[in-house]
């Protein structure tokens, strides 16, 4: 397709790719800037997508036990103070209000950045026996982190997310909790998103403020750095003691709660971009795209073309098909480059000439293929083929991704890894000084372990390797 | 049932209708108050009626042709000011940040109380020719007014709505709109919730800050007093003035948009608890509560009854009706008490004798009436009595209603009336200082405009009348 005939210009995703993600989130109207700087407007377009993740989420939160509530937006800066590192890695990010209803506060309010400290001062209120534990609570919200540098999706200083809170009577069920959780949030990555990631456990430093320890899920996108896709954090009984969460057990003494925390954001929608996106914009995977399935009419002024697109449009509606027929006064090529751009999965062309030959030619917007179908199949075909748009999605993510693990054995093999856009497993000896420096010297980060690998040196100081360790330049 | 064995003491419904309230709320977990005053955390058992109200309000909106979208949370002071009635009646109400990432803010932000003024910049800049119009978003969100006395779901500083916001080419449209999403919200109302609505104009006290005409639908609650459980407005060019809404005609002319705005919140909670109630609690319909059966064992240690209510429940599970069996080690009867107060509107008890018979026992919350049924037939019969509690609710709130509606002719007429729990009917000459005379002597105040009466005239001056007017007190 000749290059002019593309409904907006979308810069070079080789030369460009930031200026490539700003072209297609803004040109294809999944969100707009906010008036208040860092803030971000998620249009119909890009909260279809959102929609369609909570669909999917909450089936599975509740299919795992958790009920959703709404704790308040607003929480007193004191109760911050009272777990220490959570206070050192939040206050810097907060959002103040100081005055309302006319007058000042007699207590500075924070708008919630996350809220364990919240739920914490309610389960304190809410738990008295063991038989109350499990609590297993989720919320749906918006939280606000006051960010320096902002991009839509990816970092904003209000986004929406979910937030698990759980308490439980014992270290392992509060541990189950923890990977279960992030094994509902890599599953659906994989099986919604078509996003492979990598789950693993978090450094010290990389950790949540708070936590015993964090888990997270992270996925490679198309420039090879890391977009971290969601954490599961496992609290101990860190907040248990800063909130007073205990209860009475059945041998009749007080004990702690321990207690997990778990979140993924509108960030996954900067994730599917940038894992999926190319030259001509948005590919979204089945599962979550606002629309599946375009039809677009060739000679719509024809006899009996418009009728036809109508009747397999209603046809594919019945089949719980979300599709959209394009008859508007544009080109069909307009049309085609338009709906590219969008991203939507399929596109079925219907023309006098298919009509007559009982055909319709289906655009696969992942391979940019084409076929013809039966017209008298066409539900059955449509059903059959998304589900195989969505399988091959995440296996040509998953092969581009794995393509781009390697190993490195020193400074120079992480940096060389990482400046070719690629993971790097190399061995840490576990000390921060070592974590710094991969930092200083190559801008990459810990991601995760890497689970059950063993490397036998660390890659800076050369002493006994504790982790293998995932390094990657990151959003 | 004896009193004593009452799961939870609730105050007498007669004596102390706002204790009632109270406890009903917090001892059904419905509510429990934040650590901010005037805040709430909405509880699983309250938040999963909130779900099922957006659920059914939800495809109203997408089937009347509107989108969700999500926009941000603060908003410049500045852009208050632009309006100057709405500012006036905002401000007042404002939670304020000042101070974000460690630093003064340059402007201060509001919290939004509601987002006309956010819409509208947007709007602004998406909206160029005709061809963009009409545009009809709405959003699912938190919004903040601070309130000096509040209560849990009718009047709290943070509460949950929807807001939907559109925009046309003419005012014809706009006003269509305006009285189209009344309608939708008052079928909701009585077919999703049960409750009968009297839905008309406010008068331009009552009115929305910034509006042309404000809609409002008023339920009355148990004790006589009104709830207004959403509104519409015809916003005309007013706002489209302040944020420069334009758009290129047909005709080549620039010209400015008319606009319109509607919601609804969890005050419509507060409403559901108020109509329903009864001195055992909650009585919640089925289209919106959590649970629609309760399925309690009688005798369950009793070899095959719990076997046979697991398997009714499995049969009505399947069937989309939302169950749960309490297999819990309390009595029978305590269990009763429980899930009474809780409002669940179908209990089937079961026990070793029905299952011999071949029956069950089935208690409607609604009425408090018992009868048997065919174990054989069991979803049928459940599904069919699920209908008919709906609608028996509706009808004999509607009743209710009906039978406490009077007439008055003069300020007497008016205090009477609502001071034995009345909405009361009575002639306006349309002047401010007569509708503030008859809140100033019966603290009623003006809910809408009976549609279609014509009083000949004012109750208070005398005069002639331009409107039948209903009064009441209000919460």
């Amino acid at each position: 397709m000749a290059k002019e005939n593309f409904v907006e210009q979308i810069a070079d995703i080789d030369a460009d790719f930031p200026q490539w993600y700003t072209d297609v989130v803004l040109k294809t109207k999944l969100v707009d800037y906010g008036p208040v700087k860092g803030t971000m407007v998620i249009r119909p377009y890009g909260y279809a997508i959102w929609e369609n993740i909570q669909k999917e989420l909450d089936k599975r939160f509740k299919a795992t036990g958790h009920e959703n509530a709404y704790f308040p937006l607003l929480i007193p800066m004191s109760y911050f103070t009272k777990e220490a590192e959570h206070v050192e890695g939040f206050a810097p990010e907060v959002a103040v209000v100081t005055h309302a209803g006319g007058e000042e506060l007699a207590e500075p309010l924070a708008i919630r950045p996350t809220s364990e400290t919240i739920f914490g001062s309610m389960y304190s209120k809410w738990l008295q026996s063991y038989r109350d534990l499990p609590i297993k609570i989720n919320q749906w919200a918006n939280v606000m982190r006051w960010e320096k540098t902002t991009r839509p999706f990816l970092r904003t200083s209000e986004f929406l997310w979910q937030e698990g809170h759980t308490a439980h009577a014992t270290e392992e069920e509060a541990m189950e909790e923890t990977m279960k959780m992030l094994g509902v949030y890599k599953e659906f990555a994989e099986n919604c998103l078509a996003i492979p990631v990598i789950t693993g456990r978090k450094t010290e430093k990389e950790k949540f403020a708070g936590a015993v320890a964090t888990f997270g899920m992270e996925a490679m996108m198309k420039d090879g750095k890391s977009l971290q896709a969601g954490t599961s954090h496992y609290l101990g009984q860190n907040f248990a003691k800063s909130f007073d969460i205990k209860y009475l057990d059945k041998d009749g003494a007080q004990k702690y709660a321990y207690t997990s925390s778990w979140g993924v954001s509108t960030r996954l929608i900067g994730a599917l971009i940038m894992s999926h996106g190319d030259q001509r914009g948005l590919v979204l995977p089945p599962v979550v795209a606002p629309l599946q399935v375009v039809i677009v009419p060739i000679a719509q002024k024809k006899e009996g073309v418009l009728e036809k697109c109508s009747q397999v449009k209603s046809a594919l509606e019945k089949a719980g098909i979300r599709v959209t027929l394009d008859d508007g006064e544009q080109s069909p090529g307009w049309k085609f480059n338009e709906w590219e751009m969008k991203g939507v999965p399929l596109r079925i062309e219907l023309g006098p000439r298919d009509i007559e030959n009982g055909k319709a030619l289906v655009f696969r917007r992942d391979t940019c293929e084409k076929a013809e179908y039966e017209l008298a199949d066409i539900v059955k075909s449509v059903k059959a083929l998304l589900k195989t748009v969505q399988k091959d999605m995440l296996k040509s993510a998953k092969a581009r991704r794995d393509g781009r693990i390697v190993y490195a054995k020193d400074m120079a093999g992480i940096l060389s890894g990482v400046e070719n856009g690629n993971f790097v497993k190399a061995g840490w000896c576990g000390c921060r000084e070592c974590e710094d420096k991969i930092k200083a010297e190559t801008a990459a980060t810990a991601r995760v372990y890497a689970e059950g690998e063993k490397s036998k040196t660390c890659a800076v100081c050369g002493k006994k390797a504790l982790h293998t360790v995932i390094f990657a330049r990151a959003y």
